[in-house]
């Protein structure tokens, strides 16, 4: 069985075939235009739907993903859209609203869309947490300003294995491989 | 000449079809997905590729619009993603974080593409103004939160007529309308 994750993003790729062993995962990277949509269901409907179109063998698996950020304070925003947050605000700007509002609730989220057989199977990792002033290696997006609940590190203060036992998208991908286990 | 106006909304259609009296303008309501970008012309690009798509006629000319406001004090932000702002946190939160900031600059922009044989040619037209709390009648988008600098009437507070003459819709229709005349 082969399932094709598509994506661009190397580190998202690696992580999820560490986790996914039993798979013959493959990167598929190819440019998908991503719809505006604060759901990320919406935008990876459409994606497996654009990929479908490009794609002549409809017996093929697929995965795509979507992580959002919602903050509280923004009644949800950035959610799907933080890409473009981080391009115009940044870290610093999303922590300056927060502390604006004194508000700084957030919810990290990884959805995850696998496509078989005509079909889209729905699985979500979710990681509640505070928006804090960025700390840590500024590597990866938002990991820095982000500050899981229970925990006095952000995401980019602790070593990727750390992080990546309690992340949003360890969550999902386990999720993932339970159901593709029962099947 | 028959143009076809890729838009839902009807009121668009009007004020378009009433500026470009020498046009056969007609409404094609068609749904396509809106890609996540703040950049108008890559939006509008995304839009013609796909009605060329769903379309027999290939010989047919399209105009596709794109509306946006970009705050100061968010650094562009929402720019085309102005629907989610509206959805989320809408004018009353548009409003807030200007003031939180104490900066209220913004820019209402409005971008068409006008397709015909493989080509697009792109108009736009701009107004620059200031958030303020919401004055005026509540029935179109932002219109309550931005004062076009040098008045001191809100798009919605002004008759359809006067907004009509000085908005950023008005300017972008009239370019494109003396561009159809050159030719």
């Amino acid at each position: 069985m082969t399932i094709y994750f598509i994506t661009g993003n190397k580190n998202k790729f690696d992580e999820a075939k560490s986790i996914l062993k039993d798979v013959n995962l493959k990167q598929l990277n190819i440019d998908l235009p991503e719809i505006q949509e604060i759901d990320s269901r919406k935008i990876i409907e459409e994606k497996l739907k654009e990929a479908l179109r490009r794609t002549k063998n409809k017996k093929e698996e697929f995965i795509v993903e979507d992580a959002s950020l919602s903050l509280k304070c923004l009644n949800g925003l950035p959610g799907s859209l933080i890409k473009w947050f981080m391009h115009t605000i940044g870290n610093k700007g999303l922590y300056e609203i927060s502390k604006k509002y004194k508000k700084y609730n957030a919810e990290a989220k990884d959805t995850i869309g696998y496509y078989k057989k005509g079909k889209i199977y729905f699985f979500e990792g979710k990681v509640k947490g505070k928006i804090v002033k960025a700390r840590g290696k500024n590597n990866f997006g938002w990991d820095p300003i982000f500050l899981p609940n229970g925990y006095n590190k952000t995401f980019a203060e602790m070593p990727k294995e750390e992080k990546n036992k309690i992340s949003h998208r360890k969550e999902v991908l386990e999720k993932l491989k339970r159901f593709l286990k029962k099947k």
